[in-house]
C-alpha cells in the first residue's frame, strides 16, 4: 500500500477511505498532529462498571468519547464519523475470547451498544519527539513492549485487575523532560507511573515483554513507564462479557481532536 | 462557634467532630491545603446519565471520587470517612424542589445510592492566593458570585443545561497568572472558561448573579469565569429526580486529598 497518499490527508479524508474499504492497515503516522484512540465496545449493562472504572483509572483508561447508548457517533471526537466502519480493523470478543477480525461491525451493533474511545500513546509520543526525547520503539519500527503490573487498578462493579504499563527507554538526560512534556497531556495517560527499576512494578524481565516487542535498553539509559490502554481491554476480557467490540492493534481511530488540544496548559 | 479551635485540625480529626454533630458550619478557611468537596447523590437509576454528564463536562463537573452504589466511604478521597454523616449540612431534594435542610442523612441513605464528590474552587482559590492573585470575594468575605450562561453543557441522558461560572473581578496584570495557576488543577475546575466581556456568555448585568453575592468590578480589573460546580446540582435538578442529596451551600466535605497532589504538573 502506498502509504505517502495517505499521509497528507485530513482526519476526515481518511476516515473516509477507511470507510469505503480503501485503507485497512495500522495506522501510525497517518493524520500527523491528530489525536488517535483505542476502542471498546460494550453493551449498556456493562456499560456504567467500565465507566467508573475508566473515571477510577484515568492513566491507563483517559477517555477521549463516550458515545450514547445506541449511538454509533463521536460528537465530541470527530462529529459525523461512523464507530461502526472508521476503524481499519476491529476484533470481536464473545466470552472474553478472540472470535474474529473483521472491517466493518455493522453486522454486530446492537441498539444498546456504548462506544469508550480512550486516549493512544501517539499523542504523547508526537510531543516527546518534538522536544528531541527519542522513543526507541518507533526508530526500530516495532510495537511499543507492555507489561502486566503489580499496580493493581481500582476496582469497578466487576471489573478489576492489574495495570499494564508500557515501557520506553530513555536516555537519563531527557527524562525530566519527558515527565514535563506528556505530564500536559492526561487525556493521553499522562506523565509517567514510574521512572527506573522495573522490578518495584513487579516486571522481572524487560526482555520479556507480556505484548508487543521488546526494546533494548543502553548503557546510560533509564526505563520509563507509562500506564498502557490495554490495561481497560485486559481487565474488561477478564470479566468474560458474552460480547466485546475493540480496535485491532495498531489499527486504531483518527480523531478530529488535534495532540495540542488535549494538552491542559 | 470557635472557628480557631477547629483551623488546625486533620481532615480525619475534623470530620469527627463533625460526625458527632460537634461542628456544622461552613468550612471555608478550615483544613487548609486539603481539598473540599460538593456532593451529589443520586439513585443507581440516574447514576449512569450523571457519571456520563460529569465525564462529558468535565470542567463544570471535575469529579474527585464515585462510591460503589449503597456504598457510603469514599474510598478515594477519604478511606475510612462516612458520607451520610461527614458533610455538616445536607439538602434533600425531591422531584427536584428543597424539601429540608439535615445534618444527618443516614435516615435517608438507600442501598442503590451513590455518591458523587465533586471538586470545588476553594482548591484553585487557595493556590492563586499563594501565588500573590487576589480573590475578591474571600477579601471581602461573601460568598462567589454565580451566573447562568448561554453556553451548553454537552447533555447525557436525560440530563442537559446550562454552563454556570463563577467569577472573580482580577486586576489586569494578574490574569495571565491566573490562568497559569489554574490550568494546573483540571479537578477543580482547572483554568478559566472566560476572560473578558460578560455578553458574550450571554451575562446582562454582573451586579445580578444568579446564585451567590456581587462582586464589585474595580477600574483596571478584568472579568474572569471558571466553570462552577453549581451546573452538576442545577441540570440534575432540572429533571425532576424523585431523590437527590447534596450538601449545603459552603457546607463542604473535607478530603484527605491535599490540593497539592491535585496539581497535574
Amino acid at each position: 500500500m502506498n502509504l505517502t497518499a495517505y499521509r497528507d490527508l485530513s482526519p476526515a479524508a481518511l476516515r473516509e477511505r477507511i470507510r469505503q474499504g480503501e485503507f485497512d492497515g495500522p495506522t501510525a503516522g497517518l493524520a500527523n498532529g491528530y489525536a488517535q484512540a483505542n476502542l471498546m465496545i460494550v453493551r449498556r449493562e456493562l456499560a456504567y462498571d467500565f465507566l467508573l472504572f475508566c473515571q477510577r483509572n484515568p492513566k491507563p483508561c483517559p477517555l477521549l468519547d463516550v458515545t450514547d447508548p445506541g449511538s454509533f457517533e463521536p460528537r465530541h471526537a470527530a462529529p459525523g464519523a461512523d464507530i461502526r466502519t472508521d476503524f481499519p480493523r476491529y476484533r470481536i470478543y464473545r466470552n472474553g475470547e478472540l472470535d474474529q477480525e473483521v472491517q466493518d461491525i455493522t453486522p454486530f451493533w446492537e441498539d444498546d451498544m456504548v462506544a469508550f474511545l480512550i486516549g493512544c500513546s501517539f499523542s504523547f509520543e508526537a510531543a516527546l519527539l518534538a522536544n528531541g526525547v527519542p522513543v526507541r520503539h518507533i526508530e526500530d519500527g516495532h510495537n511499543v513492549p507492555m507489561y502486566r503490573t503489580n499496580i493493581a487498578c481500582q476496582p469497578a462493579g466487576g471489573l478489576s485487575g492489574p495495570m499494564v504499563v508500557s515501557m520506553r527507554p530513555m536516555p537519563a538526560n531527557k527524562v525530566v523532560r519527558a515527565v514535563q512534556v506528556t505530564s500536559r497531556f492526561p487525556s493521553v495517560h499522562g506523565a509517567p507511573v514510574h521512572v527506573g527499576d522495573p522490578r518495584l512494578l513487579g516486571i522481572a524481565d524487560l526482555a520479556k515483554p507480556d505484548f508487543g516487542e521488546p526494546s533494548e535498553l543502553r548503557e546510560g539509559e533509564v526505563p520509563v513507564f507509562w500506564a498502557c490502554g490495554v490495561t481497560p481491554q485486559a481487565v474488561a476480557m477478564q470479566a468474560r462479557p458474552e460480547l466485546v467490540i475493540t480496535h485491532a492493534p495498531g489499527h486504531m481511530f483518527i480523531t478530529d481532536l488535534r495532540d495540542e488540544q488535549l494538552g491542559v496548559i
